[in-house]
């Protein structure tokens, strides 16, 4: 059994479409618990089994997974659909290190632009902006999707940083291509009103 | 073919470490490459391929993979060994989760504390080393490694935090005996040894 420890419109939504994208979001429970939102509004839900009261967590057969990257991955690894990539496949490593540097790298960077982190050892480590820019913009020069023609969970990672953050979506035609184009999927649209019927459902946590 | 574009005492170090626990060191061609270093001594070296000049990274068949945790994630399923959790092991989204969360929230944590970031939004998207030690706490409490009885590539993961910066090892006694269980290891030693060769070997970059 798989249940989704959710909270509508945050990083968990992604995971959301991910399922709706894999066309099992009937296969999973989905459970919306209040957390502390951007403001410090809200409180942790004792309902929520994360350690840090966070979302997302999937919990498959008692056993708790979190981290955005490593749940899309699980998932992707479980079901047999066109958003994995299986070991095996020789673009398996590539998969692998989008879902890895959205984490490793990508949040780091938006966080520090957010928080106005300007330190040397903070470049050394994550570098900034530009160099994401670049590295989209390398993989995006020759197909339209990170991984070739197809919409993959590694798409669905790195678009989620400019859904969320637009102003901090390079400003390289290629990239802005590619982000159109993952929102004119149907689950963009479908995410939204999706979220938007939970949010309303929710009391103001 | 496997090459790994190594730096001597650097991230890249803990990979080598991988390779000697999983028993396939001699199946990999180690390149040294030059790079910047703390204190920002050497330069970039046009011989690696990594599009920012860091270390790791491993080449597969001509595939480049980044990101440490993704190239331990990718060595643990390409080679069988005692080091990984195959897919359908209960314990499997366990594994990805500690992978995951030593990119996601470790190296931001100790970057962070290095770099000394007090602001509300790391602390809240990040959290701090207090909550790092009672996550390690709390999965140590009642077995000897990170996933039970058998030393494997989240521990090598996580542990490599506390051997690069051991002011920052949570000071709580199950920890403490984990780091030492962990470098306690052969491979620690061996470890030490084959850099200290590599770095002898190499001209100061
Ligand atoms: N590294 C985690 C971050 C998860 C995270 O910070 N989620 C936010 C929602 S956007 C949260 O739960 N915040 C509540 C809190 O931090 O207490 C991931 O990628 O899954
Ligand atoms: N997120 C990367 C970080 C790799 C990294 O920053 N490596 C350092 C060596 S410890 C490096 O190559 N530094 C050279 C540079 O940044 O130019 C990983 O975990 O593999």
């Amino acid at each position: 059994m798989l249940t989704l420890y959710h909270g509508p419109n945050t990083r968990s939504s992604r995971i959301i479409r991910l399922l709706m994208e894999m066309e099992v979001l009937n296969q999973v429970e989905i459970r919306v618990v209040g957390l502390i939102r951007q403001g410090n509004i809200g409180a942790p839900d004792p309902a929520n089994p994360h350690p840090e009261g966070k979302v997302p967590l999937l919990v498959h057969d008692g056993t708790a997974i979190r981290e955005s990257n490593a749940i899309m991955l699980y998932l992707t690894d479980l079901f047999d659909s066109p958003m994995g990539i299986p070991i095996g496949d020789p673009r398996r490593g590539e998969y692998l290190s989008w879902l890895a540097y959205y984490g490793n790298v990508v949040e780091p960077v938006l966080v520090g632009k957010f928080a106005e982190i300007d330190h040397p050892a903070y470049f050394a480590t994550f570098r900034g902006l530009t160099e994401m820019g670049q590295r989209l913009a390398e993989a995006l020069a020759d197909r339209p999707f990170l991984l070739g023609d197809r919409f993959t969970a590694a798409d669905l990672i790195m678009v989620s940083a400019f859904t969320f953050a637009p102003q901090m979506a390079p400003d390289i035609p290629a990239v802005r291509q590619w982000i159109e184009r993952c929102q004119a999927r149907p689950s963009a649209a479908a995410l939204q009103k999706h979220e938007a019927v939970l949010a309303a459902e929710t009391p103001a946590a």
